[in-house]
C-alpha cells in the first residue's frame, strides 16, 4: 500500500477517521503503525494528504487526516475497450485507472467470447475493489466511471459520435499506416481511444469506428498482451 | 499462441521441422491443425514466415517452414532494472522482451530484498521459458540477453559508463523535473534506461546514476506497478 484511501463514511469528524478490516491490516503491515506515525492518504473524491495514527489496536485505527493537495490531473481520454477475458479485465481496469483515465466503456466485439460477459469480475463490488487497489497504487482519489455496452453497433452508432463531438478519436489497428502519435492528448485536445480484443477488431468493426470519426493508429508490428498494449498506448498518447 | 517459435534443433531439413510437447498441444488447440493448415511461425534467431502442417498426430507434427521476412527491428535501448519481486520479475521480463529490448540487466538496489536473488524464476531455464512466451506473443525471433548484477556499485561504476559511451542514459525518478521525453530513442539515438525498485532508488543510488551520466526522468506523480511503469517508459521513449 503506497497510499491509504479513506471514504467519507470513515470520518467521525471533519479530520477524524476510523478504519478497520483490510486497510487496518495493511496499515499495520506496511508502516508498523503506532500512535504518531504518518502515512500518505487521500479522501475518495477529495484531497490527498497525510494520515496521522491517533490510536490503533487489532480492531481499528483512529486517524487524523491532514489535507495537503488536490489529486493529480486526469488523463483527458475516454477508453473504449473490447471486453477482455476475465483475468485480463482486471489488469486493463487497473492500469487504465492507475494512469488517470476517468471514463471507461467495455464494449462487445465479434471476437469477444460470450462467456466473458458472465464473469463474476464484472460485478459492481468486484470492479469497485479493483479500482480501489488502482487508486491506492497510483495515489489518486477520483475513481473512474465504468460502463458496459454488450452491443457493439448501438454503442458505436449512437453513443460514440456524441463522445467524439469535442474529442479526437483513435482506435488501435496494427495494420494502420499511422503510428501512435506521441503526446497527442492534452487538456486542450481530449480524445477517445478504442482498443480491440485479442485478435483485433474485424474489418467491419474497423469500418464502423472509422465511420464514427476515429483514426486507426498502430503501435508497430509487435503484438502485446492487452494490458501492456493499453499501458503503451496511454503512455504514448498522453503528455 | 499468436506465433509458433521454431528452433534450429526442430529442423530435419532446411524447410522441415518436427515439434512435440507444449508447442504441439498449442498448435492443436489454437489452429485445429490438420495437414495443409498454415500458421504464423518464426525460427529462433532467424526469419519470420509461415509453417504449413505436413502431418500431425498426438505425438508430433511435421511442418514445412516458408520464410517470408526479417524479424521486427529491435528497440535500441538497454534496460537496467532493479531486481523486482519474483512475480513481478516475470512480468517485467515479458513486457521488456515483447517490446523489443535486446539486452536487460537486473541489478541490486538498496530496496531490493535479498530473498529476491534466490528466486527460482531467475534460473536460466525459467528465464528462457518466459522469454519464449514473450517472443511468441510479440512475433519476434531474437531473444534478449539477460544479465544479473547482484552488486549495485561495481555495475554502476565499472560497467554502466561503458554502456553509456555511445548511448544516452535515463533513469526513472518520480521527483525529477524532466518528463519522459517522447520518442527520444531511435536507431541513431540509442539509450540505456534504468528503472528502480518499488519505492525507488535511494538518493545515494540516484547520485551514482547521475555521476555515471544518466538523467532522471519522471512519468508524473502517479505511481504505477513496475511492469506498467516499464511498459509506459518504453512506449514513450520509443518511436
Amino acid at each position: 500500500m503506497n497510499f491509504l484511501l479513506l471514504d467519507s463514511a470513515d470520518f467521525l469528524a471533519p479530520d477524524r477517521a476510523v478504519i478497520t478490516g483490510r486497510r487496518l491490516r495493511q496499515l499495520i503491515d506496511t508502516i508498523r503503525a503506532e500512535p504518531g506515525k504518518l502515512c500518505k492518504a487521500g479522501v475518495r473524491g477529495g484531497d490527498l494528504g497525510s494520515a496521522e495514527v491517533v490510536s490503533i489496536d487489532a480492531a481499528a485505527a483512529e486517524l487524523r487526516f491532514i489535507p495537503e493537495r488536490r489529486p493529480p490531473p486526469p488523463l483527458p481520454l475516454i477508453l473504449v475497450a473490447a471486453l477482455p477475458r476475465p483475468q485480463t479485465f482486471d489488469k486493463v481496469l487497473h492500469v487504465t485507472a492507475a494512469m488517470g483515465v476517468k471514463r471507461i466503456f467495455f464494449i462487445n466485439s465479434f471476437k469477444v467470447e460470450k462467456s466473458y460477459w458472465q464473469a463474476s469480475r464484472l460485478a459492481p463490488e468486484a470492479v469497485e475493489a479493483e479500482l480501489a487497489l488502482a487508486m491506492e497504487q497510483c495515489g489518486d482519489t477520483i475513481f473512474p466511471e465504468i460502463e458496459f455496452r454488450p452491443r457493439f453497433r448501438p454503442f458505436v452508432e449512437d453513443e460514440l459520435p456524441e463522445l467524439l463531438r469535442n474529442r479526437r478519436g483513435f482506435y488501435g489497428n496494427p495494420a494502420a499506416p499511422f503510428p501512435v502519435p506521441h503526446g497527442a492528448v492534452t487538456a486542450e485536445k481530449p480524445a477517445v481511444l478504442a482498443v480491440g480484443p485479442e485478435g483485433g477488431f474485424t474489418d467491419y468493426e474497423n469500418s464502423r469506428l472509422e465511420a464514427a470519426g476515429m483514426t486507426g493508429i498502430s503501435l508497430g508490428c509487435r503484438v502485446l498482451r492487452t494490458e501492456f498494449a493499453v499501458a503503451a498506448l496511454l503512455a504514448r498518447l498522453g503528455m
